[in-house]
């Protein structure tokens, strides 16, 4: 049932009497425990997690873990599911933004980056899309959400007469996700993502001189200054 | 002790009697271990991965696996060594090749993708990179010692006039590495490589327009023929 506090579906609003007060407060513990395995799928990932150390990093009882989420799976959704909700913000933001489509690319992927170090649930879930899944598990339409919007930009991008017209959006949109992917793994893993965004600026130094139109070469540093 | 069988540190030759067929079946057993250390890792991860498992699939005694490995972090650089090794070969082998440097990069990036889809323990060095290390573990040198021979062959290709003098080779190297990690990752994750090197020759499609140097744009297609 799609829970009236939360906005999610969650199984709070199950009885028809509950009221608002315990609603809110089933809300925050669910939201706790996220946040809990957020932190314990970026320390452990998703194998070497236990739920019982989600409950405990949450402070949950185990009744309130099982009332929550009865699997590990069902919280790598939750964490994934969230991050989708933050993404799904940062591009409203940048749609009703009056700058050009270039410029809101870089700004979204400079955007994403700051999530990254800001926000755990959205670290986890980039964590997550590069874990290796269990089984039939298929992580690859994380990418591809993450890929389509991108490829959109890039069209308008083009139709502004930014980018070279013999780009393929749909490849360049799904190269860039994967080039963040991989300067996000390799900030993390070399300084927790202290050089991520340096990581993304010099990603934008490499990629820019190959995507900008010819004659247009003169909006580039306005658009480093953005990366 | 340097094994002279297997050119490792190895404890088989830890005993000045051990007969050489004694210490081939030592590294044979050896490399079975490390062979199933690696296809655990690629399943379950790093984290989720048993010591009991990897023994079972590798048909070793408990006693076989405590005299090679006496820890799960143990199999983890073994398995690291191991792709180094395999590097090393590779940029020997294009050490003496008569390819412009250009040329090298882009042969390199596709043979060290052919590599994860042909070589298990290639494949879990690349996950093991890609997981997050726990506690203290820094796998940041890991992408390093990738980029330092990428960011030789990049200099050699500006020297050779292929690439722009405005790139810094250790830019470009560094974020080659991380890009390669990361088109890796999302084709693993959507379709367990079988796209892999469809998506590499589109990283190529990408970047060498902004890479190569102006007026020589007309060794573009010749070069992605070989992505």
């Amino acid at each position: 049932m799609l829970c009236p506090v939360a906005r999610v579906y969650c199984r709070c609003t199950d009885s028809r009497e509950g009221d608002v007060a315990q609603q809110a407060r089933a809300v925050a513990t669910r939201n706790a425990i996220v946040e809990a395995a957020a932190a314990e799928f970026i320390e452990h990932g998703f194998a070497g997690a236990s739920i019982a150390d989600i409950a405990q990093r949450a402070g949950a009882t185990k009744g309130a873990m099982y009332f929550h989420f009865r699997s590990k799976e069902l919280l790598a959704q939750a964490v994934i599911d969230r991050q989708r909700e933050l993404n799904d913000e940062l591009q409203d933001k940048f749609a009703s933004s009056d700058l050009s489509a270039l410029a809101i690319l870089v700004s979204m992927v400079h955007a994403l980056g700051d999530l990254m170090r800001d926000d755990v649930v959205a670290l986890a879930a980039m964590r997550l899309a590069v874990e290796v899944p269990e089984g039939g598990d298929d992580r690859g339409p994380t990418y591809d959400a993450w890929a389509a919007p991108t490829s959109a930009v890039i069209s308008h991008a083009i139709a502004q007469g930014d980018v070279r017209d013999t780009i393929d959006p749909e490849v360049l949109s799904r190269f860039l996700v994967a080039a963040f992917t991989g300067v996000q793994t390799a900030s993390f893993a070399s300084t927790r993502l202290e050089d991520l965004m340096d990581r993304l600026h010099e990603m934008w130094t490499v990629l820019l001189p190959g995507i900008v139109a010819p004659g247009r070469e003169h909006v580039i540093p306005d658009i480093l200054q953005r990366a």
